[in-house]
């Protein structure tokens, strides 16, 4: 889609703005950012039928478009979703102040004292799909840390974060903090997607949210660092010393609960001592569930193919394979997994502990379904995505992980011999 | 430089050896990488006429190729230099093993415990010039760090990296630790940065030591996230509150210590009220020490050019300005600094509140010498370069900040809801 604006230059002059918003934000103070946090959920609240009003021109052109349901549901805002908005506003808020915050202190022989403080990272760029909620949970986190924030959401959500996205800049205004702490991208050009991922003097860090293909473009094309994961293949390894119940259970919760999700399992390795009776059971159960189980080694819905290995199903299927011991399934994880999230079921201390020193994914899980892989359930309020590499964050990236830091060092006229 | 090797064949080799490496490494023990250290040190020490010899033929070639005093100056070994490489490398060996550090822990209502430790980089690449003394520190580093690394030194000092190298590599036999741990390019073509550049595959990041040639270079071409600087523009700011004895010896330190680092000051700025003594007083003595002052509302040696502010001059020359207030010694910082190392001189706590508040610097220092810039003198034992970029590391580059982090979580069968 293009349209008759000059990308280039509009893209350099919100990136000018954004930098110099950040160069205030940065010393503004804790109770400033949460007041304006407080004032973009209220003004959310209020202006709710605007909201939903643009959100209907957003589906009117979605439907013209041939959106999948999926994808409709993802646009689609109602007053409960609004609430939802409004929540996270509010939680973001009451969440800790990241900015000057003591990361470590210490002093050394020659009399300094030093101490590492946290400081916003500066410009975050977010580019993401058709979800018009990652505009309130992305510019409030980037609020948060201190960092101004560039948002460029997808032309299918174009009007329902514009809406959101002025109760943002309300907010700023209520709080006596620059506008420009908060932008958004006001075109539906493409262009200006690969104008952000070459703005290495603006921009900080750009954060990718929606599928494989964007998250993919963005990961190859970016001069800018990026935080993102292409894709959520988590494994499930149940060990022959697992809990039966414990098993079944989290299996079916990890699969089941929500499909769509990165979180969301998409292979089960199980130990041969137990393959035939908990691992066909659980397999059962999932069949049961109404999951296709693409299976080796074990009696499933079919056979699996080399390709559902390493596949991101997000959908009611899983693949499904025997190993003989758990160096087998931390091996097969650093083949195929993307390194997101695993989990290992097991009553075995051992077990555990080789396997959480030896699978290095973002997240490593016993006991536990790999669904808990999310911000919220991290206890960061939100997250403004779920980064699988391994430079500065990693995991689900909230406001903490969305600074940098600096050293202060403090003597007393102290000269280096 | 070219010879007759296939270099995208040979790095893609040494990738994926060191890959290989780092998987073992990442699980390795703390006791082992210790010994492998201790025995690499030892090994220095026992070879150190072999070492020397490698340097003469080294030297040799560098009054060939016609190097600068300077370079040829840092190119130079003899057996007190040895002894420092030595002492290095029992430094990082004591140095506290960061893998497996636990940084963070706490509970979730959900009935989780969330756990947050230290794991590997993965591999780091090095990219250096004429001082051999660096194979043993960078390779350290990363080992401590359980990295595997590729060094590839400059062609100047090509024998005598050869031979640190075959120590570090005799520590890694002796503790029975992969052999591939620390890699040198055993090439001087100068194909092999570039290809080093581009390997996002199997290089987790890439540190370059050396001038702003050099890093100017990687930081352009690479594709591998860089921890660099490409100068140390370090300003110091006399306050109208600062302690005249105080001022004089540390700006005199933070000039003349020593003038070829990236620590040392480069720029004086000087507060209007205590311009005509003070600020005078401390470019009387910058002269007299030898120093030549490009000074603007001073009297200096010479009168400033507006090129001067913003240069990094490694020599004995500083430029020099009055400026009305600390605001606008912050504003001429932010313009002119690289994000290195700045000082405040004063007793005024709200001004070093303000300066530290407002200076994003990786080191900001109070009443203390610029030339402290240093890992060493941070505890750190040593450094692999000082980065002043905001993402994952900043400031001194330690053994600490060459690792990343993994989520542990511990539950019970816990379901998410």
């Amino acid at each position: 889609m293009k349209d008759q604006t000059d990308i280039p230059a509009l893209m350099a002059e919100i990136g000018a703005r954004a930098k110099a918003a950040a160069a205030e934000l940065a010393h503004a103070s804790a109770e400033r950012k949460h007041a304006a946090l407080i004032a973009a959920a209220d003004a959310v609240w209020t202006r709710r039928d605007e909201i939903i009003s643009a959100n209907a021109k957003d589906m009117e052109f979605g439907r013209q478009k041939g959106l999948t349901d999926a994808m409709m549901d993802r646009l689609r805002l109602d007053e409960g979703r609004i609430q939802g908005i409004v929540d996270g506003l509010r939680t973001v808020a009451e969440q800790k102040d990241p900015v000057g915050d003591t990361i470590a202190e210490w002093d050394m022989p020659s009399g300094l004292r030093i101490r590492r403080v946290r400081t916003p990272l500066g410009v975050v760029g977010v580019i993401y799909e058709s979800r018009p909620n990652v505009t309130a949970d992305a510019g409030a986190l980037c609020l948060k840390a201190g960092n101004a924030v560039i948002l460029r959401g997808g032309s299918e959500s174009f009007h329902s974060s514009a809406a959101i996205h002025a109760c943002l800049v309300e907010g700023l205004k209520a709080a006596n903090l620059p506008e420009d702490a908060v932008q958004r991208v006001p075109t539906r050009d493409r262009a200006a997607v690969s104008e952000m991922l070459q703005m290495t003097g603006t921009i900080d860090v750009i954060v990718p949210r929606g599928g494989k293909g964007l998250v993919g473009l963005v990961q190859r094309e970016a001069r800018v660092p990026v935080f993102a994961h292409l894709e959520g293949i988590c494994h499930v390894y149940v060990d022959k010393s697992a809990d039966p119940d414990k098993a079944r259970a989290v299996v079916l919760n990890a699969k089941t609960r929500r499909t769509g999700i990165c979180g969301s399992a998409e292979c089960l390795l199980v130990h041969r001592d137990i393959a035939e009776t908990l691992g066909q059971q659980i397999v059962d159960d999932l069949i049961a569930a109404g999951v296709e189980v693409r299976a080796r080694g074990l009696k499933g819905s079919v056979e699996a193919a080399d390709s559902d290995f390493g596949t991101e199903f997000l959908d009611m299927k899983i693949a499904a394979k025997v190993v003989d011991d758990i160096d087998e399934a931390i091996a097969h994880i650093r083949e195929f997994g993307s390194s997101h999230t695993e989990a290992i079921l097991t009553e075995d201390a051992e077990a555990v502990a080789r396997f959480f020193e030896r699978v290095d994914s973002a997240i490593v899980m016993h006991n536990a379904s790999t669904q808990f892989a999310d911000g919220g359930e991290f206890g960061m309020g939100a997250e403004i995505g779920i980064a699988t590499g391994k430079m500065h964050a990693r995991g689900p990236v909230g406001a903490e992980q969305l600074t940098s830091f600096k050293y202060l060092v403090v003597g007393d006229g102290t000269l280096r011999p």
